[in-house]
């Protein structure tokens, strides 16, 4: 690891070191706003280090006026802002059993930011799309091994024309007012809000329209819900999901009340409902929805639990997002680890 | 200056050192979130070194229970989160002419974050306040001279009881999703959306509920409008103003459209519409108004100039707000230079 993933390992729990995986550690998961170096990290390769100055990105396929786009051409058009909270796919993997391998993320593979850059549509208007084209193919310029048999191959992810020309889909440049930091894809890295963070390629170094559905390792074989009974679906929207994030499990009160804080979050649509029990299922009361209310962002709440009795108890937050897509009480197990969104009780003491 | 300042001096351009105040540069107001160190700084004696955990802040004066309150308590509330504009009353002071004393600001004393907090309406509905009290006095730990034949006095500010117990106006621990940092009020700053910064009392150390109307240093004799018919009105909401913040003043162009932008912003309502001329005032176009859209916080703008004729020009924006405030082509002159928000051109060259 080089000094950069030392200074991240200080600001982050380290999942894995070869390429660098961290999650925001707990206790930062209850700001609305996740700062830069909290915010979690998923890489398959090793970071590539990209000039901004010299990057030239080349934009094929099926169009009519194929070109090659510098950072200052696609900084000419208007800056698109908007907050986006991206999750890892595999977060809370470690909660499935029996286990799966990969990640062990625990609940901290989702993160909160704001984003700024150009709409893909723009860019993708420069080109003129040709008719026969069904997706748009994006490739980082992370490049790794796959398959020990095969040679190193690229991050690539694609996207269907649609969601390409949503315009909320941006090349971003910036997050939190920042230039976009190398682990994040310095120095341009789609964000695909709503998505798990596996669509938000980073290090944008060649954008293509393509006339088939890509199916390569990264959509086809990594990626993929594959349930026990056989049935398999691609990884597309957040789940819904919420999160107590205070207090931390295993906290001994004394006899009060007790602010009971989280977030909740879904890829579909806003958040409508959080619901709490404290009493391990039995009964659910509403919580209150606080702080900024935003498309692509989670919502924060809160639940005063007033007066408890001395004993142990178990916290549980099931969120309902504006579709009606309720939150599972358990996590539906699939042989990779995706969309864990089972509810997570917190056990606490009060004495 | 100790080693904070250092740092602070390496990401803001001071314009002065004891105490520290610092503007933002103008190449970093193009982002619509403004990070932490780059953020401002407008002190008026040097920082206090509070400690949050030891911190205890009496709420008391006219008010049926007076307690004080430690930051575990006031962080028990839900937590309010916003973004919100600050601007300095001294901002653009230098443009002045003829020349004003006090910090010679430019442009930069102006940012944005997001800020988090607890509403201070909760605070005072625990002190229940007493029906003849008028306003409520802070009181900053940052102490000093503010006149030689007296002694010390910390920084003193009040407001109405009706902002104070407006649901947005909140006493605020954290920033842009981090601890408030120490230069910025750290443990715990008021925050009065809408208002020029002086209001937005730093490093509070006590909150008094008075009878009359407090009329100390930083409100009677500083933070006062004094125009020069002699009509004197205190400061409060912000101006309506715009800023262009590309191109940078004294660029020079190869002929080809001109992409500028700019941000803009009023304390008193959000920004309905921002104009651009590039003829030094004779035409005026609309600009569009790009980014998020929040009731306390600046707004982009971008205006696409096409096929500019060669030679000088001077580029010029104008910002009307949702109550019809346009902003003045030139400054209201007065003693103490505050609210400076006349229009400023920016000249620059097309070969």
């Amino acid at each position: 690891m080089d000094s950069m993933n030392n200074d991240l390992s200080t600001s982050l729990i380290t999942i894995g070191e070869e390429p660098y995986v961290g999650e925001t550690p707990e206790p930062f998961l209850d700001t609305w706003l996740t700062p830069n170096n909290r915010f979690y990290i998923r890489s398959h390769f090793n970071f590539p280090q990209l000039s901004s100055e010299n990057l030239l990105i080349p934009i094929n396929g099926f169009v009519e006026n194929p070109l090659t786009i510098s950072m200052k051409d696609i900084k000419r058009f208007p800056k698109h802002t908007l907050p986006v909270t991206l999750e890892c796919a595999g977060n809370n993997r470690s909660d499935l059993l029996p286990k799966v391998p990969g990640n062990q993320f625990n609940s901290g593979a989702v993160s909160n930011a704001i984003w700024t850059g150009t709409p893909l549509k723009e860019i993708l208007n420069l080109v003129n799309v040709k008719n026969n084209v069904s997706e748009i193919l994006f490739k980082g310029a992370d490049v790794g091994v796959t398959d020990p048999n095969k040679p190193n191959e690229p991050y690539l992810r694609s996207l269907s024309l649609e969601m390409a020309n949503h315009p909320d889909t941006i090349l971003a440049y910036e997050m939190n007012g920042e230039e976009l930091p190398i682990e994040h894809g310095y120095p341009l890295r789609l964000i695909v809000p709503g998505w798990y963070g596996m669509a938000s390629v980073k290090w944008i170094s060649e954008i293509t329209a393509i006339e088939k559905l890509f199916s390569g390792y990264f959509q086809g074989k990594k990626y993929v819900l594959k349930y026990k009974d056989g049935t398999e679906k691609p990884l597309e929207k957040i789940h819904v999901k919420s999160l107590v994030t205070y207090p931390l499990a295993n906290t001994t009160f004394e006899q009060n009340d007790v602010a009971i804080e989280g977030i909740a979050w879904s890829g579909y649509s806003g958040i409508k409902k959080v619901e709490i029990s404290v009493d391990g299922g039995i009964h659910w009361n509403n919580a209150s929805l606080i702080g900024p209310s935003e498309k692509y962002s989670w919502h924060q709440w809160h639940y005063k639990w007033i007066n408890p009795d001395k004993g142990n108890h178990s916290i549980i937050s099931r969120a309902i997002d504006g579709d009606g897509n309720i939150q599972p009480i358990e996590s539906v197990w699939n042989e990779l680890g995706y969309a864990v969104n089972g509810c997570k009780p917190v056990s606490i003491v009060i004495e």
